[in-house]
């Protein structure tokens, strides 16, 4: 595209790799980054170096954090007779943004996934089985409501239960705000399913 | 949102600040970026490091280069009496690609756009005049074909003509390969004014 700057070439072309960024993006955002401050682009640049050099995995929880073990499994304020397994550490980002959860995580690095040839090993499942002692009272298995987050979660759960934990299930329902004439079949067979006396 | 590694959110934030890139998707990025090798997150670093290092702008032409004058310019083989002007070094790239014009480029680096704040003063435009010589036969104005893009070729074209230069502006019309139903009417009446005998 630039004969001029092979650089810029190289750019576009390493931008294009990113998740959702096709060649003309790409290209656009080189142009962007041409255009910037040096300063500006350079701290970007910089930014993408530190989370390779600074960033790590908690080896309780196997949360990313700069420290070890990271800030919610050293917190002794928190609940230790609970563990929330999440697939990823954005999903744990995620729940602990929400209120009403004051336990402790665990992040699993994905889900059983066979088409994509993840299995049980894969995951940090030995990991969270070790985890499992007196104090642990309950499981709740955050994993994503859809097919392989469900069939991960029941294996979680076929491991945990001889442990004598209680596991449990995030709800599937609707979506707060939402709105049920748009809802699809399974989410409100679900609601259904999970209703509540008020 | 990642309480524990400071550097992601870092990260995050500065992502968030490319053009059409969200929180969301910047949060997406940033978690990619964490789980790829990490030589090949700072491949990407370097390379945008390398454009604010190595890429700058041809003293003749304006359009960014490695070297100074660009390829195009240092290039004996193109013919010296027809400048073709762009807005940005993007569509000398787009139109170098393809085929048709042997000539050399002048990029004007933006078009006047009065509520941006861009007037003539922050674009190349002395420096276009001052490349007007007895060997330029005729200047096309490539600017894009939209409100700013004509406003700026008429502008370009009153400070030409007076130098004795033909002043030609690139077809509007209808994109190959397009449906004539589709098309806009200011497209399908600058068509009919571009007509041409076959």
């Amino acid at each position: 595209m630039f004969k001029s700057a092979e650089s810029v070439e190289r750019l576009i072309t390493q931008l294009s790799r990113l998740p959702g960024i096709g060649r003309k993006s790409a290209g656009r955002l080189a142009f962007y980054l041409l255009k910037i401050p040096k300063e500006e682009a350079l701290e970007l640049a910089q930014a993408i170096q530190d989370i390779k050099e600074k960033v790590g995995f908690c080896a309780i929880c196997n949360n990313i954090s700069e420290s070890d073990p990271c800030h919610i499994c050293s917190d002794s304020e928190r609940r230790n007779d609970v563990i929330c397994v999440v697939e990823e550490a954005v999903d744990l980002a995620a729940l602990d943004k929400a209120e009403g959860f004051g336990g402790r995580y665990h992040v699993l690095g994905g889900r059983i996934s066979p088409l994509d040839g993840i299995g049980p090993d894969d995951l940090k499942i030995k990991e969270l089985l070790a985890r499992i002692d007196d104090k642990v009272k309950e499981v709740i298995i955050a994993t994503n409501p859809n097919v392989e987050g469900e069939a991960t979660a029941l294996y979680l759960a076929k491991l945990l239960k001889p442990l004598g934990v209680k596991v449990t299930r995030i709800a599937r329902g609707l979506p707060v705000g939402s709105d049920l004439e748009y809802a699809d079949g399974v989410t409100l067979s679900r609601a259904l399913e999970g209703r509540q006396e008020i």
